[in-house]
């Protein structure tokens, strides 16, 4: 029989959440910290970009159970809509049935803290975490960094807490500690597209909407109220930027000049641009994750990734897959646990931040682009006709759970034989003749 | 008129001491605090590796009319001397009286450190920093990090603390900072060989040794008490490995198979081996290098690299030149003389990272390659016979005071250029015709 841990998660956002119902799962003893108020009684930031739950997301939760009770949440969303300043396009995302789901952040956190205290974990909010004493699990909690603390000892920390981790802040200062993080030139800001009177929504609810403009852009999400949350993605500085806009009347023009169909839709813009902080977008890598028996980081705070491929709370769902996993697998020996864990994730996640890294160009510039939408139609009806000799680059991230690693290395293959298709003479007519689908089979070898 | 400042400067290291000559040379009141003791009082602490002055040392030294001054504890060295297992092989650095110089690092210091006071610097040793106030430059000093502080204001505060830089810890913690530490999975020991009965040298004087053996190698240079300072450099783990040589036996046998000639001459080495510390290599990089006319990083603190190009103090120093002619570009303007200091080096600084990196593979592996060596052979042919069109990478880095960014380009230029040479029929026997002259010179267009 397996002895029961003591164990802090800090971090109340959706990993750590998650992680504690694994934890109860295994019948251990879980406290959860959180440096700020229990979101269940406040009002959300205004800073938050609508999460996509897709294929790794639903497998964690349905691990637990728990699937069914967000699903309620869910909107799914079957495809791009593509809104260029002169017309209006639509891009399907997988296989007919296939979606991506919008979530908000807000409404699905305060649902799995509720879910995490049903299963028995315990959260004590506005406990601002300092440090951590590696060699012993203790926590070092107090009102300010300099102030007096108090010792909490567990037999195992995990620090789910996010980007900018204290607990990861401490390990950083271990020697042979790998990290790097690096930010974005570019910025995003919240704003809103309500709902109608009626409660309806305003544009195709079941779409993710995209505004591309190459160095920037607007998307929108479904709420379940009818709304959406709109995220513009900007350079700070330069020719299109957040440092241009510093008038009411700079907004509306620009919004008015570049994405002319969304000025009747978003009636709040100005107030809602100067009233929103203009947020940064970071990649964060590190090595080691895991110190012993003791500490292990999850989800953001061990592999922060920009939010282009709608991947980041995917991927922290993932980890608690993986390691809860190595728990079945080795049981006891949590050295063990931690070191398969972090051994089995760490390439991964560099995948999907590589992955999200470039969506970026895939969504701002290429969903304009006439031959990389030519390409994507190759692609669909060469994988429809194939399905077991290809299938594309975004469902193996999105509508799979083989590894990120598998996706990024099969996805350059398959781009490397699409750039030779696309030289074939007058591609543009005989896009899907038998002629470019034998070259495919031949270039697949 | 100038405004002189009052400005602290945070390390007592190499780039510290010359900083602050330079300062006092613009007239600056000049505080040095440094963590440890004054290293004039205490012993060396058997962990370092000696350093090779170039050109941009030299340079910066002479820019405050001190060259001469350290000259007297240098050690020309115009060759490396190859100790194979069976034999010896020497190459020349550059042209005809191109030399670096072995300087220990423990007697350049105390030297710099008597050179700053004498201009005019007041140190203040075993003042542990702690933070910075980045807005108001003012330094927070106290016994213990979490411990009373107390406060003491500057105009300006340069951080010269290293690669583990507090002051760039501070910095890190802003929004848009963008950072990354990785260590080597190869760790260093300092060992000795001393001077013969006669105050003479046991090995050439005048070469920088190197036993090239793949994965590891040993290096020696000369003191000017007749010793050698050596460094191995190994992988922490796997088949040639610190984590093998627990036993005095193992070392000595491993050195016996390995280095065989170095047996006679390292009488300590197990001793020194056991008592010497096992340390790390880190390549640090970081963005920007400043906050406003406040606070400014050099050296290390910014630019950490591996020490295989033997630039990491030159670099530092270079820093120095390249910020002092900013400040006579653009006088009181501090914000502008940071700014253009900042963007002026943070290129260089990546380049010899590269650099450095990247050697650590020649000096072990290709120095002891025959096919490498037959490469720089034919470079050396052709830049004798055409000195205006190929300067080798080499002399670049080392010889030159041209951008460390422009010898990278360069070096790679050149690089393709030599593998296609090296391809030519039989070009082990036609390396110096006139034929694979013409080559080079129609490569070169």
């Amino acid at each position: 029989m397996q002895t029961l841990k003591k164990i802090a998660v800090v971090g109340s956002g959706l990993v750590g959440s998650l992680l504690a119902i694994y934890l109860r799962k295994a019948g251990h003893t879980v406290h959860i910290y959180d440096r700020s108020p229990d979101i269940r009684q406040i009002q959300f930031s205004g800073r938050s970009i609508n999460l996509a739950m897709s294929n790794r997301g639903w497998k964690a939760l349905d691990g637990v159970g728990i699937g069914d009770a967000v699903r309620e949440i869910a909107i799914p969303m079957d495809k791009r809509a593509i809104h260029l300043v002169d017309k209006l396009n639509f891009q399907n995302y997988g296989q007919e049935g296939e979606s991506i789901y919008s979530i908000s952040r807000g409404i699905l956190n305060r649902k799995m803290i509720d879910l995490a205290e049903e299963a028995g974990a315990e959260f004590f909010f506005e406990q601002k975490i300092w440090d951590v004493t590696l060699a012993d699990a203790t926590l070092h909690i107090g009102e300010t960094e300099r102030g007096a603390w108090e010792d909490k000892k567990y037999d195992m920390v995990f620090g789910a807490d996010g980007a900018f981790s204290r607990i990861r802040h401490r390990m950083q200062r271990q020697s042979m500690f790998n990290y790097s993080q690096e930010f974005l030139n570019i910025g995003y800001k919240e704003l809103n597209i309500p709902a109608n009177p009626d409660g309806s929504h305003k544009l195709d609810k079941n779409s993710f909407h995209i505004w591309p403009r190459g160095e920037y852009m607007l998307i929108a999400l479904p709420n379940l109220d009818g709304s959406f949350t709109c995220t513009l993605f900007m350079p700070f500085e330069g020719e299109n930027s957040f440092d241009l806009l510093r008038e009411r009347k700079d907004v509306v023009s620009f919004f008015e000049t570049n994405f002319p169909d969304s000025i009747e839709v978003i009636p709040e813009l100005a107030e809602d641009f100067f009233k929103n902080p203009t947020s940064t977008l970071v990649t964060m890598k590190c090595f080691p994750w895991t110190y012993g028996d003791k500490v292990a980081l999850i989800g953001d705070a061990c592999h922060a990734i920009v939010p282009f491929y709608g991947q980041g709370m995917n991927a922290g769902f993932e980890d608690i897959s993986i390691l809860y996993e190595m728990m079945e697998k080795y049981g006891e020996d949590w050295e063990m646990v931690f070191s398969e864990y972090e051994k089995s994730r760490k390439p991964n996640a560099d995948a999907i931040a590589e992955l999200s890294y470039r969506n970026f160009l895939e969504m701002s510039s290429k969903t304009a682009d006439d031959k990389f939408l030519l390409q994507k139609k190759i692609e669909k009806v060469f994988s429809d006709r194939h399905p077991d000799k290809w299938i594309p680059l975004y469902s193996r991230v999105t509508f799979s759970d083989r590894p990120y690693s598998e996706a990024l290395a099969i996805g350059d293959f398959q781009n490397e034989i699409m750039q030779k298709v696309l030289l074939t003479k007058d591609i543009e007519q005989i896009w899907d003749s038998k002629e470019v689908e034998n070259k495919i089979l031949e270039l697949l070898g």
